[in-house]
């Protein structure tokens, strides 16, 4: 039986091996479950790629496939809600593979006992997020479980999108020297979640990022900058996102924590709770890798767009193998990042 | 607000609205919450074709997508589990589109405390009906609930395949005097998750008949047969189904209740649970409609599949409008079969 690496984890082990909140976490415990379960029994070169997504050419197109399933806490949110943040996931997930978002599915799991006006509350905010985002409900599927056994609502979206890149967006496409950019201040959607969820002790009128980002990342395409990698700052953050990209290339990585933008009140929230923002949730923020030389103009090509306010260069892959991970902090001092093991912040999305 | 059928079912109306069990049991109940909630909100050409996937042309082919969650229970049952099911379920929808499968998802919704085992032995089961079914996994997502608010196990595949079939295979593309196939015994799906149940008191050897269907429908669309529409008979069974597609046809239909097979063992326990089998979940058969005059060529096709034991031309589109569906049985006396108001068996996929 393959070992998971329980004991790094807050959670005690049990007697059997059962899977504890923090495999869900986006951390090193999600990655093994992952690593040591899934892959190795589904591996294919496609899965192999590591990426938010597929993309595989059929009839001559360069199609792009990719799911995620929702189980944020509380459904809704300060800036969103299960809903937008279904539609905006998914499209984020193709945007990510460099591809626009075509089609979508919605698949609902209820939970006996839910208000039927939440569920159309949730069914209108995804109509919304995707007329925001050009894309169509082709298909979908509903399943209700007995009370007790469900949270009340989950939604599974899945996206099927066309590549536009001339090249695959993939972290094996990263080579040393890459410039490495950042949409937009972090941490807002994982504190918008932590502010709007029962029992938490403080209060703060900060809202979620979610957000479609096609649009950036076409700006990207369609001025012709070969874009390497992409990639959105889900569960885990941009430390994780980019710890894990390191990996995948197998390139060391340094960032600048002076030009990462964190809002004051998300970094108040943040010390409050003791979390560090670099690993706290986003829905509507992502992490580029163009080529040095590109750095500059893409800056600009992001900066123009309304889902990149403070859009930044943030640091640069330094090559060397390792795949390592270095931030230089404002004394000028730099430390190691390293993936967390097991839960930041449960069903943030 | 729209009203929802809720006095016609055994739960309780309750003084807000609220999703039941018997939403989800693929009857009359479910349908209002689809067509009253639902589709209107998502509403468009492909979502308004009532079909099992969604097929549309994307550079020049032609493709199919479609989505499903699984919330069967129990998780391993005689015959199958919740991953071959959900393996099987989609490569089905898609079969249902005309469409062979090429690329599948996987999304786990995992409760907090699971036995890692027991994922081990789902996801292998994913595996080896991945390989049976010809398709592969290229995109997944993990997420783990606390512990008391899930079930264990859901899983969500979506799949993508390829339309194989020169015209739209669609409840529209029905005309009075299409041959009805159904292409097996029915029943044992929802006998065998029934059987498996805790604190079911009867025992039976009733194995699932889950299994993709692929192959069956590629001998009719290879022939060069003009399929008309396909359709997997899942929750609500045989009769829904058809019921189903001769609303959405807006044609009467007649079948044959001596010519449908079910298995003396299906019978009994259908007998001793006061359950209809006409109505009993099937995972692994379908309905085919066909030009009568091609009837009896596709008959033959389908009984040369291993996926078809029991193949049989059960009936006909009698045209007219209204969209009725008649059975007669084996007194030669008529009835007409109706969706039932709510919930049969819960939770059988």
């Amino acid at each position: 039986m393959t070992k998971v690496e329980g004991s790094i984890c807050a959670v005690p082990a049990t007697e059997t091996e059962v899977v504890q909140l923090a495999h869900g976490g986006g951390g090193r415990l999600m990655n093994t479950l992952i690593e040591t379960i899934i892959r190795p029994a589904f591996g294919n070169p496609l899965l192999d790629t590591h990426h938010d997504g597929a993309v595989f050419d059929v009839d001559g197109g360069k199609l792009a496939f990719t799911t995620d399933s929702y189980v944020v806490k509380p459904l809704f949110f300060p800036g969103g809600d299960i809903g937008s943040l279904a539609v905006n996931g998914t499209v984020n997930d193709l945007a990510m593979c460099g591809a626009e978002a075509l089609y979508l599915s919605a698949a609902f799991i209820i939970e006996e006992g839910f208000p039927l006006e939440d569920l159309r509350r949730v069914v209108r905010s995804m109509k919304e997020a995707a007329t925001r985002a050009g894309v169509s409900f082709v298909t979908g599927d509903t399943k209700v479980v007995d009370r007790g056994n469900g949270d009340g609502l989950f939604v599974n979206t899945a996206g099927v999108g066309l590549a536009r890149t001339k090249t695959l967006v993939s972290p094996r496409a990263i080579v040393p020297g890459d410039a490495i950019l950042l949409s937009g201040d972090i941490g807002r959607h994982g504190i918008a979640i932590m502010a709007a969820r029962e029992g938490l002790a403080f209060e703060t009128k900060i809202e979620s990022d979610c957000a479609p980002l096609w649009s950036p990342v076409r700006r990207l395409v369609e001025a012709g900058i070969e874009v390497h990698c992409l990639r959105d700052l889900t569960r885990g953050g941009l430390a994780s996102a980019v710890i894990e990209i390191a990996e995948a290339a197998g390139c060391a990585m340094m960032l600048d924590e002076t030009a990462i933008a964190v809002q004051a009140d998300v970094r108040a929230a943040c010390e409050l709770l003791g979390l560090d923002p670099l690993y706290v949730a986003n829905e509507g923020r992502f992490v580029a890798f163009v080529p040095a030389a590109d750095g500059e103009e893409a800056l600009k090509l992001l900066s123009g767009d309304p889902a990149c306010p403070d859009a930044a260069l943030i640091g640069h892959v330094s090559g060397g193998a390792g795949g390592g991970v270095g931030i230089r902090g404002a004394y000028g001092t730099s430390r190691r990042l390293s993936m967390f093991s097991g839960e930041q912040l449960p069903r943030i999305c």
